[in-house]
């Protein structure tokens, strides 16, 4: 073997503690027996450290200086750089606060979900304070040279974005999206009142018949059952467990077809990047995905762009008929203001596509001043309410549904949620760039570009060269205001 | 902490690996996308040879030095004899010879499959010695002192026990069983009539019925669902994925409500016992279980003297009956007929308690015979054949049911096979013993007693000393026997 290939066996083998580490995750959402809590955070703990120690061991840094020597393709020589950067990434951070963060968010995420069910921030802020203390001194081993602690944590998710390149983003949607808002909403306010009429849309839906919708839905997105499953989860997610193993939850609800349908799409979006990833290169950061951003870009864009249209449901509406007696007194036209409803909300994750960057915004300022030292932990509830009102005019009447309602901080995701807002804005950008290459005539076609152009490159590229390469222009704002004003917003007919 | 702890955290830790590959084995026996294949078995690989180099390193040698000198309470002391046995036996087989199992079984077991499906032994047979080959290496690495190769293998399974003893066992069984078969039979002949003429003992039985009633029966017996699962797979087995984690699966089949039943009870037998393994001492060799015999004994206890008897059907039928509309026509007499119907059959899986034992016989023999190399594995078919004529008057019409029915030589498992019988024969000897202390009057005395006189004690004694305490007696068959007598052969009333 050349040293190169000593290296991707090496990155190989890592992997697999990592398959193994990530399908007893995936277990412990989808059907753990409850009992088995303890054993299983164990065993993750004890896979996690392998896979550091793996990650971080000069038996690694070996074999990478002599496959750098090495490399002659730029493949290979990518795939040095990429193995580098995360070796130096993991060595920047000590392994004493490794540990530390590791054992804090832990008990951090624990606390949480009980002070969210019990209302009760003073039982959290403890645990957020010490989390945001770690993060930062985290932040500060790896941010870039100049860069602050919020710097270097954005950049575990964001490669080569800093939080002035932020800033500049959400100011732009900051200055377009509450009028547009108010407008869509003003625009709608006949059909809320004709959605709010229709009792039929809030079911019954069978369970066990959503479970057969959702699956022939992600088939006809694409998905591949012969590499996934779908199963049950209380918050939906996908997971790659290998090569070959894709899987995607989802929730349930009798009362809200909607929820388990648009998440479905979501995570189907997610496992088709997944599945569609350099094959050749699995189990090495090449053949990996290339952020958080694009991840993102791709479930947003089979779950709004193709989702929320009307050509969609001119071909499923008829499937939901056969499926649920009830929506027969739901015309098809009723069922798309249905998936288009826009209102401004408090929850982020049950918010609609044109809102939705505005919740992030609220949590990027907000995270940004935590880990800067501009705002104290204890008055984050009241800047938070503060900025739920200023910007989607909206105000929690408790902190579940106001700075308790996301797991991110609790588990030490500082810099995580932007990427979400780049998401949606690149799955538009994404979208255009196809449909000018005439593929978004029918989903075949869309997949097939995707595959080409996003999915097929793994990590060959960092986030604005793989879209500048895809659709021709860097990451912008400007296709999603397009999108919500095209299809939220069109010019009158006539 | 003491270095008897620090050896504790080794084994404990080297056990999370073990728990990932047994969630992996399962999760691929029970709903692995079929793309997965792989994948997984590289994973599983990885997982494999680290176990290996972790049970095998120096720095489990020194910290076995340590705690042996530093142990005081008889179970340290025999917690380090169990772990120095397992060291030493995993250090008397060479790395090289480890490995070239692991891949030979792993394509043998492949070809097996495809052999059985196509009846094609001569496509099996390179494999097979190449297999038994390998085996006989390793049973001499691994054999006692002035032992043979195949009293090394068996060792590895029932310790202490050589082929004489079970030479001895068998012999006892031989003289025996073969007339008490034929009296059976005859004994039954007008109950077989009646059962061959109920065609509602054949269903159907709807599916996920079934797996309703499975998991009603699995919870009957005690079996914990906030510490398990049921599922479903192709062959029915049980896996403890970790403390808190314990799963049993089934087969389900339209006609054949029996099938699911009878294994849904075996397999909670086997659950039951690592349910009530010692919880303190999980992860480490103590903790474990005694032998492959006695976990047998816990399913066949459950499977046959309880699942088998009047009084357990006299509970139970009348849930069958309002599961089952067909049932109605099958009076509660004709339903035990049909569970306690013997008759000299071809496949062991599906073989009644009285004619099991001569299954196991069979394999004995012939497997003795192979390693010894008395045996040519070409001949293996007309020895089988010819055996299953002589002991149970039956013969194969194509090797998929004869020598090719089970996956257990493919897979290296040179040795096992007898632990079945005499885990049937502890099963009604440890019975008697629950009985005579009055513990069978009720599910949970029974299962409070087994936990008392089998499962706490985990590895503390090996099987002789486990058995000779629970019940009076070193093993032997006469419970056996004398079960199969009473059950089966009552004498006439009056």
């Amino acid at each position: 073997m050349s040293s190169y290939e000593d290296l991707l066996a090496h990155l190989r083998e890592t992997d697999h503690f990592q398959s193994a580490a990530r399908l007893a995750q995936w277990d412990q959402e989808t059907g753990m027996p409850p009992n088995g809590e303890t054993a299983r955070a164990e065993l993750l703990a004890t896979l996690a450290r392998h896979v550091h120690s793996r990650s971080t061991s000069g038996h690694l840094r070996e074999l990478l200086e002599k496959a750098t020597q090495e490399a002659s393709t730029d493949d290979q020589k990518r795939q040095c750089e990429l193995v580098r950067r995360d070796l130096d990434r993991a060595s920047a951070v000590p392994a004493r606060l490794v540990e530390e963060i590791v054992r804090t968010t832990s008990i951090a995420q624990q606390a949480w979900s009980r002070a969210r069910k019990a209302r009760d921030f003073a039982a959290f802020l403890p645990h957020l304070r010490e989390v945001v203390s770690l993060k930062r001194e985290e932040g500060a081993c790896i941010a870039p040279p100049g860069g602050t602690p919020y710097d270097g944590l954005l950049s575990d998710y964001e490669r080569g974005m800093t939080t002035s390149d932020w800033d500049g983003l959400f100011l732009e949607l900051e200055a377009e999206l509450p009028g547009l808002v108010a407008s869509i909403v003003d625009r709608q306010r006949d059909s809320h009142a004709r959605l709010d009429a229709c009792s039929a849309l809030r079911g019954p839906f069978p369970q066990t018949k959503q479970m057969e919708t959702c699956r022939r839905l992600a088939t006809g997105l694409g998905f591949d059952f012969q590499s996934g499953r779908l199963d049950l989860s209380a918050h939906p997610f996908s997971e790659t467990v290998h090569a070959g193993d894709h899987r995607i939850t989802t929730r349930l609800d009798e009362s809200d077809l909607e929820g388990s349908l648009f998440s479905s799409l979501h995570e189907t979006g997610h496992a088709l990047y997944e599945q569609g990833l350099p094959q050749e290169l699995t189990g090495t950061p090449l053949g990996g995905y290339c952020s958080m951003s694009v991840h993102e870009s791709q479930s947003r864009l089979w779950e709004n762009l193709v989702g929320r249209s009307d050509t969609y449901w001119e071909t499923e509406y008829p499937g939901l008929l056969k499926d649920y007696s009830t929506l027969g007194y739901v015309p098809r036209d009723l069922w798309l203001a249905a998936v288009r409803r826009v209102r401004p909300s408090l929850i982020r994750t049950e918010s609609d596509e044109a809102t939705y960057n505005l919740h992030v915004l609220v949590r990027f300022r907000l995270e940004k001043a935590l880990v800067a030292g501009d705002l104290d932990p204890e008055d984050l509830p009241a800047a938070w309410n503060e900025s739920y009102r200023t910007l989607l005019g909206v105000a929690p009447s408790h902190d579940a549904e106001g700075c308790l309602q996301d797991v991110h901080w609790s588990a030490g995701l500082f810099g995580y949620f932007p990427t979400y807002t780049l998401g949606n804005l690149l799955s538009c950008q994404i979208y255009e760039a196809a449909q000018r290459a005439g593929a978004t005539n029918d989903r075949a076609s869309l997949l097939e570009w995707l595959r080409r152009n996003i999915h097929e490159h793994g990590h060959r590229w960092e986030t604005p060269e793989l879209i500048e390469r895809a659709t021709g222009s860097r990451p912008s704002s400007q296709a999603f205001l397009r999108h919500i004003r095209s299809r939220y917003l069109p010019e009158p007919l006539g």
